[in-house]
C-alpha cells in the first residue's frame, strides 16, 4: 500500500448485513478513513439503522460520529423493510446485544454531510449504499455540495441486469426514486455500483467463517452470524448459492471500487431514474447518446455518471479476504 | 411451399416506408392472404396512412378492404409524425401520384377487426406494426376477441436493445403506451417483434433496386424510391449504413416471423408497458419470473408474450429477396 494518507469517507448506510460487511472492510482497509456514518431507512428503519451503526462501530472498538438521517422517501409511500433478507434487526436477528455507551451525534445526517464537506473541501468521498434521501437533502441545504465533495460512490441501480425489487429496479433506488434522480443529475463526480456488477460477485459463507476463526472477535463473530442469515435468503432464490452457501456483497463493492477502481469496467453516460409506475426506480442509462431522441430528458448537457458494467469478481473476493484477514481489530 | 391454404391476415399499419415493404412482402408471399388493412396514426396521420394503404394496394393491382382507424393515442398527447424519417407523405415524399378510384370501407378499423374475427373465428392473424389503438378499441368492443383471433404479431417494443425514441422506448409503443399495455395483457397468443431483432437486420438499398429492375412496375419503383429516402435517415445515424446504404426493415420482420418463425429465438415471459414518465413506452419483460417482487404488477397469473430476442438476419434478407423477386405483380 502506498504511504499516502487514507481517503476520508462519509458512509451513508442502512445496515443491513451487506452494509455491515462493507463497513468492516472500510474499517479494515488502510486506504480508507471513515470520518462519519450517516444513516437512512431502507433495509431497516432509520432508528434501527442508527442503532446498528453505533453497535457495529463500538463492537469493532472504533469511535466514529454517527448521525441519524431521513426516515421516509421524498414523495412515494415508504416500502416495508425486507426483514426476510436482513432480519428484523437488520443484522440477521442477533438476539441479545452487548451494551455500549456510544450515542448518535444530534445533527441530521444531511447537516453533518454539509458541515464535513465545508470543513474539508475537496477531501471527502461519500459512499452511499442505501436510499439517497440524505444526499438529496444535503444538496438542498448546500447547492455547492458537488464542488465541495471529492466524489460520490453509490451502490444502487441496474442497467442490463434484471432488478431485485421489480424486473428493472434495484431496491435502494426504488425506495426513493425522486431523491435518486436528483442525485444522478446533481453534477458531482458520481460512480454507480449497481446490480450489473454486484450480481457477479458471490462471497461464500466459508470466507466469513475463516475471518471469524482468525480473529475470534465479537465484531467478526457478529458479521459471520449475520451473513449466515443473509445467505439463507439467497439460497432460497438461486440453486448455485443453495449448493455452496454465500451471498451477494452489494454494498461492499462500493468500497472495493474506491480502493481499486481498476477492477471495474466503466461506461460513462447520462443516467436518470424513472420515478413512477411500472418502471419506478429504474436507472435508465442513455447508451446511444448520439441520437437526438424525441423523448425529452436526455439532453446532451445532462451530467454523466460512471456506471460499473463489468467486474473482476475473483479479484474482488480476494481483496476482501486479504483485507479482513489482516490485523485490523483491537485486541 | 406446402400446398396448404394461406394464412388470413389483417394488417394494422401506418404506412410508412417499412410498412410499405412489409405490405408488398405480404402480397408477394403465397402463404399470406391479406384480407384487410386497418390504419392508424403513427408514422403519418391516420388520413395519410389510409391514403397510402389505398394507393399501395391499387398500385400493386390488388383489391383489399382498407378501413381508417384511430387518429390519436388513448391518453397521452399525440407525438409529431417523424417526417424526417418517412417523408411528410409517409412514402419518402413521392411527389405526384397516379389517380385510382378505390375508397376506404366506411367502418372504423376496430369494428372491421371485430367483424372479421366473428366471421372467421380462429382463422385471422392480426399483424400490427403501428401504435396499438385499433387493437385496444377492438378489445373494448369485443372482449372475446383473444379467442376469436388465431394470433397477434406486433412489431414494436424492445427489451435489451436501446430504444429509438428514448433510451428504453420503441416508437410504436411510445406513441400509445396505454393501448399497448392493454394489448400485452389481453391474453391472446401474442408475439412481439421488437428492436431486439429488427436492429439486427439491415436490408440494403441495392436489393430494392434489383427488385425494381426485375419487375419494372410502378409498385416496386415506388417502393425503391421510398426506401432511398428512408435509407438517408439511417445513413445519418449509423456509419455502417452510410458506407453501404440500406435501412432497418422493422415492420417486414413481423411477416417474416409469420411465415418462418424458426428464424427467431423466442423468450416467453410477461411483458408490460411503462405508460408515463422517463420510461414511457418501455416494454418491460419479467426475465426472472421465479422472483416474487415487492413491486406489484408482475404476478405469475399475467398473460405471457412470445418475445423475439435473436434472429437469423441473413436468412431474413434472403427470404425477403426471394419473395420479392418472384412473379407476384400483375403485368
Amino acid at each position: 500500500m502506498a504511504p499516502t494518507s487514507p481517503t476520508k469517507v462519509i458512509y451513508d448506510t442502512d445496515p443491513g448485513v451487506d452494509d455491515a460487511m462493507a463497513l468492516y472492510f472500510a474499517l479494515a482497509h488502510p486506504a480508507i478513513e471513515v470520518v462519519g456514518i450517516t444513516t437512512t431507512f431502507g433495509n431497516v428503519t432509520v432508528e434501527q439503522a442508527t442503532t446498528n451503526a453505533l453497535y457495529l462501530t463500538a463492537l469493532a472498538g472504533r469511535e466514529i460520529p454517527v448521525t441519524m438521517g431521513v426516515a421516509t422517501p421524498w414523495h412515494k409511500a415508504p416500502e416495508k423493510p425486507p426483514a426476510h433478507i436482513h432480519g428484523a434487526d437488520g443484522l440477521g436477528n442477533l438476539g441479545a446485544r452487548r451494551k455500549f455507551g456510544n450515542l448518535a451525534d444530534p445533527r441530521a445526517s444531511a447537516q453533518f454531510i454539509v458541515d464535513m464537506a465545508r470543513a474539508h473541501p475537496g477531501e471527502i468521498t461519500l459512499v452511499a449504499v442505501g436510499p439517497l434521501g440524505n444526499l438529496s437533502l444535503a444538496l438542498m441545504i448546500e447547492p455547492q455540495l458537488p464542488t465541495l465533495l471529492r466524489e460520490v460512490i453509490v451502490m444502487g441501480g441496474t442497467v442490463s441486469e434484471p432488478g431485485n425489487v421489480s424486473p428493472v429496479a434495484e431496491a435502494n433506488i426504488w425506495n426513493d426514486p425522486h431523491a435518486a434522480d436528483r442525485v444522478f443529475t446533481a453534477g458531482w463526480k458520481l460512480t454507480m455500483v449497481g446490480l450489473d456488477v454486484t450480481h457477479r460477485v458471490v462471497v461464500l459463507l466459508s470466507l466469513f467463517k475463516r475471518v471469524a476463526d482468525k480473529h475470534r472477535h465479537p465484531a467478526t463473530d457478529t458479521l459471520h452470524r449475520a451473513v449466515e442469515f443473509y445467505a439463507k435468503f439467497y439460497s432460497g432464490l438461486y440453486q448455485h448459492i443453495a449448493d455452496t452457501p454465500g451471498c451477494y456483497a452489494h454494498d461492499l463493492l462500493a468500497f472495493i471500487y474506491l480502493v481499486d477502481p481498476g477492477l471495474f469496467e466503466i461506461d460513462t453516460k447520462v443516467v436518470r431514474v424513472a420515478t413512477d409506475g411500472l418502471a419506478q426506480g429504474q436507472t435508465i442509462m442513455n447508451q446511444r447518446d448520439f441520437i437526438d431522441y424525441p423523448h425529452t430528458g436526455w439532453g446532451k448537457d445532462k451530467p454523466r455518471t460512471q456506471v460499473c458494467m463489468q467486474v473482476d469478481a475473483t479479484a474482488c473476493v480476494q481483496l476482501f479476504e486479504d483485507t479482513m484477514m489482516a490485523d485490523w481489530l483491537p485486541a
